[in-house]
């Protein structure tokens, strides 16, 4: 038996496309409905001029499967590859450990 | 016998503090010696004001655990606890799947 519980990162790095019209409002929308989704445990992310990274964190493979087949978000997967990425790759991975610092927290 | 061959990746997400000296140097310092460390495969970094994410790619636990306890990159470690983070998160996690969008490549 393994009581051991490991959730899963979703690593989306992406290059942005010129176009900005519409972008920022569907990122954001995107957020909020993930959060409201089964199995969601968070987001993170940040872009600079050259490359985007948003880290979203699930508990299970199958919750990451239900975001990804979500109607709104099929929509803007939909749009994000006709005008507002130039590129992006996905990785799903399992959090194996981890550790963190933060002196005053 | 699993023939599928799996790697990780090392998810580092941080908040800086006020601190500029010596940060670019170091940072770009570290990029390249971890280029050079056994089972090194790739690295990927965004930062905007409030958060910065850096993701490494390595062949095996093996590798990422050599690459933590590197002397020079240790020295830089405790540099950044004492200097230039105001909180960081590390978590090291298996890549399970991956896709990627290039329309053009």
């Amino acid at each position: 038996m393994n009581l051991q519980t490991h959730y899963y990162a979703v690593i989306f790095t992406s290059v942005r496309t010129a176009v900005a019209e519409g972008y920022d409002e569907a990122a954001h929308r995107m957020v909020e409905l993930a959060a409201t989704q089964p199995g969601f445990l968070g987001v993170e992310s940040a872009r600079d001029p050259s490359l985007g990274i948003t880290v979203s964190y699930w508990e299970s493979l199958d919750a990451i499967a239900g975001w990804k087949r979500h109607a709104e978000h099929l929509d803007v997967q939909a749009k994000g590859k006709s005008t507002w990425y130039e590129q992006f790759h996905v990785r799903i991975a399992r959090v194996e450990r981890e550790y963190e610092f933060q002196p005053d927290g």
